[in-house]
């Protein structure tokens, strides 16, 4: 079986072409992968058949089996996925900055491929495709190492993904597969510094953790999202409940769908009935501190361990403050700096909400599930990182990028 | 003694408050600061001399124990160094980018502090003074961890930063230093990720390693320097010969000076004999591969270590090339990443080298000296990286921010 570092080796060798390819060649070998994926459909099919089959003996949950499966139909998505990459801008080469130094040396920031980026993930075999199709329209070689319970699955996509490659005589190392799915081999991976320039984790709070806790490459962390919306004192509190509803209920297992509800006391009396009526098509636990329960006796007790829980569920916590400090003291001790929400009319609390809260994105106004690459505009999303070195907020192609210095001179000699 | 965890909790603490504070109360800390490390002048030289008798007690080598002695002069150079910063502009605040969504929502990019950043560091005490000046200014608290030769001065000169913080009625917890210099403490400093947002390691390549190796918490690589010099075909030669003897003599000892000359063969057998009289007054250690030596008979052989080596000292090993593909090939084989010069009159080869290199800056007729914040115009400099994470190459102010989406909306509910 091939090593890992002949696999860094082969990336590093395939990122030399890869850095180099015209925007026009990797739009058409992304268009090629994605008539590859559609023709390899039934090998495809047959062996995510044999992971549904491995994974139903292994009394895998019935929520993983639906994420593990695939049909015509999510194939054909995943083949779509790779054409709309290929409509996207390509970052590469963009002149971020340029300036003329005191010596005369004409400076130029320009956007470079970031190298060679690992990719762990865990069950669903769609990140396969996306992030191989991502990675390599910013001039990036991958790494790839998912769940063990995909690993037919993954095989059958990378395999029509490689073939892709070969089509247009591009180095089929750009995206690599590591079959073997033993622990020793992820660790290997998470430590292999002389080859990966950064890696990329996608999956659950824990793997997350885990994969931070392990790795020695450089890691991009995504993912936890204990989110808030506080409501201040003369918000108009019908917007207040609309968003309240979206963000909790509308995808309450993502990221930035919010968990915590905090409330200006001006206003509990009048808004969390409105919230609590809201809600109740959707059976919401809502929790509620002293304050809350003497409004809404009916709720259960928020005990301390619930400020910091993302729920992921039709769960809500709420939190009675006195003003604004506390709502922001409140915040910014028990948040995950994912994503938080101010609705207020008061400007001078609208500046101060957005400057003092510590996270990737603070909202005036809007629901935090707007907290998505595609959302923002970025046409894509590789994941959205919660920690503040290198990106922070919703990744897209110019978040797994680096950039370089181009100086341009006419014989300068330093002084 | 007060523990690490303590620290970083005082630190984080310290940073609710240093993150808001305005760019005119920072910059009349930093004065202040300057004020007391004058005022403390005789303290520090006291601290100084204990840290001196010690140093040559242990047999501390002559060039470290010049790094490390301070007098009058030195002591007042870093208080000018306060000051400077202090006329630097804030890096805080600024929009890098603003747009406005389908979903009608205004989002807005803009810098904010990193948070907290420790600094693990070698002998010298200037870089106490320098780092804590840099990362205040960009509105971070620091955790300093310098070597144990130069504790007592560093010690009486983060007493002096902290009463001018004190003096402004800012947290002294902005500036904290270790006291405790064990190998445990610097290894438990590596790895305290619940309160540090990155780590900077300053100090011998050897050094950087062993920190890269250890640290959980993200690291930003700095460095080391293994830069190539290629003259091509065609190039004005005394321009090329100018360059070199700068590159390679103006300071050798430092990551930005050049290690390897790679010639084309059309231009070596003139070019060399110019380089090799020009380097004489410098005693520069020659040594060359086959072709090389035919033309400078009098200079030792290269070996395979050579190319992937950084002399920092007064060597220089000699390479000569069929053509731009192998220079380019060798260059990116052995290169550290950092800085690599082309000397070429060709345009198309120009181009080629600028793209195809892979390193933190690329050169075209410019001497690779010039990697250095102050020469790119950042004003300071707090490290040079050389990884493509967050930041490559020269690293200012702008180096140690992250940044922060702020969204305003007016009740948008995602679909």
């Amino acid at each position: 079986m091939i090593t890992l570092i002949e696999m860094g080796k082969q990336a590093q060798a395939a990122e030399q072409q890869l850095s180099q390819l015209a925007t026009v060649k990797k739009n058409q070998v992304l268009k090629t992968m994605a008539k590859q994926v559609r023709q390899a459909s039934p090998e495809i099919l047959k062996a995510n058949a044999i992971d549904m089959q491995n994974a139903e003996k292994n009394g895998v949950r019935k929520v993983m089996l639906d994420r593990l499966q695939l049909d015509k139909e999510r194939i054909n998505s995943m083949a779509e996925g790779l054409e709309q990459v290929a409509g996207l801008a390509d970052p590469i080469g963009e002149e971020l900055k340029g300036w003329t130094t005191e010596a005369g040396l004409d400076i130029s920031q320009v956007r470079v491929p970031l190298g060679v980026i690992g990719m762990i993930y865990e069950a669903r075999p769609n990140v396969t495709v996306d992030a191989a199709a991502l990675t390599f329209k910013a001039g990036n070689a991958v790494i790839l190492r998912g769940g063990k319970e995909a690993i037919n699955s993954n095989q059958a996509l990378v395999t029509a993904l490689r073939r892709g490659l070969q089509t247009e005589e591009v180095s089929v190392d750009s995206i690599q597969l590591i079959t073997d799915t033993s622990h020793e081999t992820a660790t290997a991976l998470m430590q292999l510094t002389d080859y990966l320039d950064v890696l990329i984790p996608r999956g659950s709070a824990k793997f997350i953790k885990m994969v931070v806790d392990k790795a020695k490459v450089p890691v991009i962390e995504t993912g936890a999202g204990n989110c808030h919306v506080y409501v201040d004192e003369g918000a108009d509190l019908q917007m207040a409940t609309d968003i309240v509803v979206n963000a909790k209920t509308q995808r309450p297992s993502v990221c930035n769908a919010m968990e915590k509800l905090v409330v200006n006391q001006a206003v509990a009396a009048k808004l969390l009935p409105m919230v609590a009526e809201a809600l109740k098509p959707f059976n919401v636990d809502l929790r509620g501190d002293e304050r809350a329960k003497q409004i809404l006796p009916e709720i259960s007790s928020a005990t301390e361990a619930d400020w910091g829980t993302e729920y992921n569920d039709y769960i809500m916590a709420i939190k009675v403050v006195d003003d604004l400090d506390q709502a922001i003291a409140h915040i910014n001790r028990y948040n995950t700096k994912h994503s938080e929400a101010i609705i207020t009319n008061n400007y001078a609390h609208s500046e101060r909400f957005t400057k003092e809260i510590d996270a990737a994105v603070v909202y005036v106004n809007a629901s935090t599930r707007f907290t998505d690459g595609v959302e923002f505009g970025f046409g894509a999303e590789i994941g959205i990182s919660t920690q503040k070195l290198h990106a922070r907020g919703p990744m897209g192609l110019n978040e797994i990028t680096s950039t370089k210095y181009v100086v341009r001179g006419n014989g300068q000699v330093r002084k």
